[in-house]
């Protein structure tokens, strides 16, 4: 095979498009050429396939995939764990690169803030050599200094996919705004990344984890990872869940909200339910969305801790990866897999992600 | 004498009235009367005056009072921080009490969130005996399990109460929100607040401080504290403030931001002005002025934090007082206050402050 | 009952006494008279008997326990947490009292520095009235102001006491020393303090608890706590455990490790099984021991973090019981009390205890 | 010129030797030919002479110069911060080069235990080419990677080698264990190290500095440097000096003491001055002198925090650069250079350190 077939999106709102690149011959000097084995579809390939995020197009999306390693380029020679890598290992790696010089990534060592930051599936035009950028494809080329992870052989691909970005996400939220040992945790949303929110708070100590979502399928989910209380999103009004949680919490609402919806509105109702002096973690609000009305006395009066996070950084995929080898996480986040799908059906299995019929959809390239 | 004279908020917007209230013969067990020897007028009570926060009425206003004890209770031999305390001992106080049993004083260690907490000058209502709770007075009664600070000799009086409850404030704010070493601190507003958060910035460590407010006399003020920077507020719009922060800060914004304005759109401003990665510290939205037009999706991208403080605890007026023995501090407080009034022209000096005539005025019963 | 029995321990080394004091009639206000249902023999409670800390001869000991309120001063009316209490309620309690006013308490909040903290079971004289101040005995009178706390129905008796001061003790060392998420944890000791610090540990999101102690069937009872290795400290010497060690956590050593074993040799061959960077938590040298040899050049070229934790609080109380309320916790805690003993046979109970025969011994007065 | 003369540690207590190394006639990609201006000695150098720590003889010594870019390797445009680099630009640079790719560098981002780290004028054999890897030199070449930091104009040279190591070392140290608001702080030692933590304490928001030192005429410099007190080390035994640090603390000892001695015993005395509940950080220890005995209960019952920093990033010599702007430092640091030597007097200045007859010696190649 000269050459790979990749799902691309051209225009937005458009159907992708399946189109053929050629694959190298050679690789440069620390790239890696990857035989994609499974490519998860996010949330945030719609709001990308929507245009609410600008890309350069085409682009050939996805960003949390899984593959066979089929061409080493020179002086590659360990994984970003400083495990051995050879020919055929199967691989996951950190959708995004970064310049390591900047301001951002030295000084104030915040990389996911770098001022170059690309991440493959989302800032690379296909139309550019190599191509081949993004998860949804036979093949995918990755830069020299990527963040590449051996998995290990207990570690199911569908396991990893399954978490996604979404775990990475959570586990960086949840570095810059830790749960204390005993806190009650209100997460809302029950897609994956409140999935992914609620399995980190859990495994970091939170005494209570109350989820509000839905539908009810995705709450008997939430269930399975551990939230002892989990209120339907559609059962209520606002004033109805904020009552709820009061309950649950002992009378002054949570010492951790996690917003993990992604709607603005969500972030009004998530600060009612946080007690005087607790915490706040917006992840869910990663395209723009729009504004709200907002009260700042609110912040003051209730003295409260809002803290946002960005991305991830290749360090959070190696403790995503560790994560999953704890408890039945692996189990859990596979059976979040409920749609697999041929390259040839990305556009279904994007319009299922859209429609929220799935756990979590995946390309099987 | 057996009456003492206090200026009473009756009604909101009306002129305080001078009433005379008894003076207990004897006091209780833990208490003190004390004879104010000077009141500040805090930007708070003109709130108060306008009606924005729900206060008992009548009302003997004043929280930021030095004065002599006249009369101590049975029991009371020790100040807060373990002095001995005697007759005629020149005391300040914290505003605050606390019930130290709820669940915010106990379990969540915040004690400003006290369920129970009333402050001197504002919570109490003057009709009710034992009447005297308010600093606008010749003589103020404090309650058992009061916060009482004995001063040093070294120490003027002027220099407390130019202080005030702002310096407090501002280091309850800065202990939630703390400098880091060398960072980049903007300062929004240069009322009492802004002052005391730009020279707990330049205290703690502050790499650079860049203030923001006005008029041309108060930004004077402001580089005599130790501003780096001083941009007056009416000399541009928000898009020259945010290029020259920018500018001043190094090409990316602050480290950290400091609202101490008080208006509801300085929130918008001041997030802009921080550095991706940053973060942000609420002190001046302490009344309910209504909401702004926010977009959360900014603290996502510019992974942000956000913090609110209410308030302050008796250990933050020991840490003022001790800030006040450093460097020249207690002399640039003392140069704060620019107007003295008798207790006669109580409303003489509340209108002087609400129409920003003054540095800091102050009441001498 | 006018009169109540109590094991006294009137001279170091000697068995302790059986005696019996009076029951005050009628209790003061605030305090409440509690009819001990069982009482937990520490490990300090030996040191105590040794006379290897300082107490005021005669001494009714035990300072964990648990009984019904069967009198209640005036004016208690609510536990630490705010509930109601009544005649009848199962309740336990902190061994601790502080002033509340001192630099510790104070300016520093540390109260478990208190300069004038005093602990039942080891503070108090028992022929100075009103006698009843040890949990070794049918009766204990508590003091105002005492930190206590009505027991849930569903939480057992057996459960409180088999958890003991150990767990509190545990909870506030590692609040001094967090677990971060996914840390590899190695703790010395499983003695009752080594389990609970492995039982907070693995609460708290640790990646790995590597335990190090003896004999066998303690190590069985760690693995049951979530030991993902065990280590038998009589079969190997401390080269051997240091590379069980190294190999276990991948080649650096432990991010954390816990010292719950007593002897101060354990100090130094705990700081070489902590990573370069890592962390290192005192919580066994309670009593003074002696010396150890000692590099200081260790603390710099490891770049070390070394804690020491003293006692607890009333709100770690208050977590160690919400912490028994999730998983297992309340039936692993109760499993550890092996060896029950009526009050008579106290002295065999502390000789049980004395000579490690027991997981956990108690009195059942 | 085609060589470049260097002063030669060749044997452990021996003369250096000076020695001429051929200068590279063309620099490779990424770095950089630069003709020493002024090398610090640092006691470091004197351990190193003195054989205290091992390295790879012969070594050309010296790790904090300043210089003049003479060659500029391909690719290298911008220093650490960003800015361009040109032939003739006063520089000065990050003694170490760390791999950025192992455990300690990636994993747990603590690159001063990097497996692979090297600094100039200590890791390096002058016998292998390209030999200039030392400062006591007049050509240093620095390897690509290296951190590189362009000197403003105001900043003179004699500022930044009068800092030298010890001012990034202080920094390094009390980004670890900080300084809180008003803390009171305990120096032990006034050598480079002592004075740098002076300044970096007092620029960091301590409340009162107590610095313990010697000779009077280093207590002056100190007291300049901003000591409220100085106690002279050999004006009395440890007893007085430790009964002086507890009154100069209000009678509980310091909330943090910064050990700068480098003599094992220092660690005991300083222990005992730091009060319950406080730090200690051990900045002094940096080569093995041996055994104390030390007693770990104190660790315990003093519910100590203690911490080691082994030498620094290159993110805290930019810091100490941003410092060294601030109030009159650049002045005082320059004031500390009391010593100036050429190249060929390499050995009375290394003389002059090792008899502690200078605040500061340096050499001007």
């Amino acid at each position: 095979m000269t050459t790979s077939k990749a799902a691309v999106l051209v225009a937005y709102n458009e159907p992708l498009d399946l189109r053929d690149y050629p694959i190298p011959a050679e690789v440069g000097s620390g790239e890696a050429l990857v035989r994609v084995e499974m490519a998860g579809i996010c949330g945030t390939d719609v709001h990308l396939w929507k245009g609410e995020l600008p890309v350069p197009l085409p682009v050939i999306l996805g960003h949390e995939s899984v593959g066979h390693i089929v061409q080493l380029g020179e002086g590659l020679e360990r994984d970003w764990r400083g495990e051995t890598l050879a020919m055929g290992d199967r691989v996951t790696w950190a959708s995004s690169i970064v310049c390591g010089t900047c301001f951002y990534c030295r000084v104030k060592r915040q990389p996911t803030r770098c001022v170059s930051r690309k991440a493959y599936g989302i800032s690379y035009n296909a139309d550019q050599a190599p191509h081949l950028r993004g998860g949804y494809a036979q093949h995918i080329l990755l830069r020299a200094g990527s963040s590449i992870f051996k998995l290990p052989e207990t570690l199911p691909t569908v396991s990893v996919v399954g978490a996604g970005c979404a775990l990475a996400t959570a586990i960086h939220g949840l570095e810059r705004c830790p749960v204390e040992w005993g806190d009650v945790v209100v997460v809302q949303g029950t897609g994956p990344v409140g999935l992914a929110a609620l399995a980190v708070a859990r495994q970091s100590g939170a005494g209570k984890v109350i989820v509000i979502g839905g539908p009810p399928h995705r709450l008997e989910t939430a269930r399975r990872f551990g939230a002892d209380v989990a209120i339907d999103f559609a059962a209520g009004d606002q004033t109805a869940r904020q009552r709820q949680v009061v309950e649950a919490s002992g009378g002054y609402g949570a010492d951790l909200v996690i917003e993990c919806v992604g709607i603005p509105a969500a972030v009004n109702e998530g600060i009612e339910m946080v007690r005087d002096g607790g915490k706040f973690l917006v992840l869910g609000q990663y395209a723009n969305a729009g504004n709200i009305e907002f009260n700042p006395h609110t912040i003051t009066r209730k003295q409260l801790e809002i803290r946002g996070s960005w991305g991830f950084e290749p360090r959070h995929v190696a403790a995503a990866l560790r994560m999953l080898e704890l408890r039945n996480w692996a189990e859990l986040f596979a059976g979040q897999v409920t749609h697999r799908f041929p390259l040839e059906q990305a556009n279904t299995a994007l319009e299922t992600v859209r429609q929220w019929q799935s756990g979590k959809a995946v390309l099987t390239p």
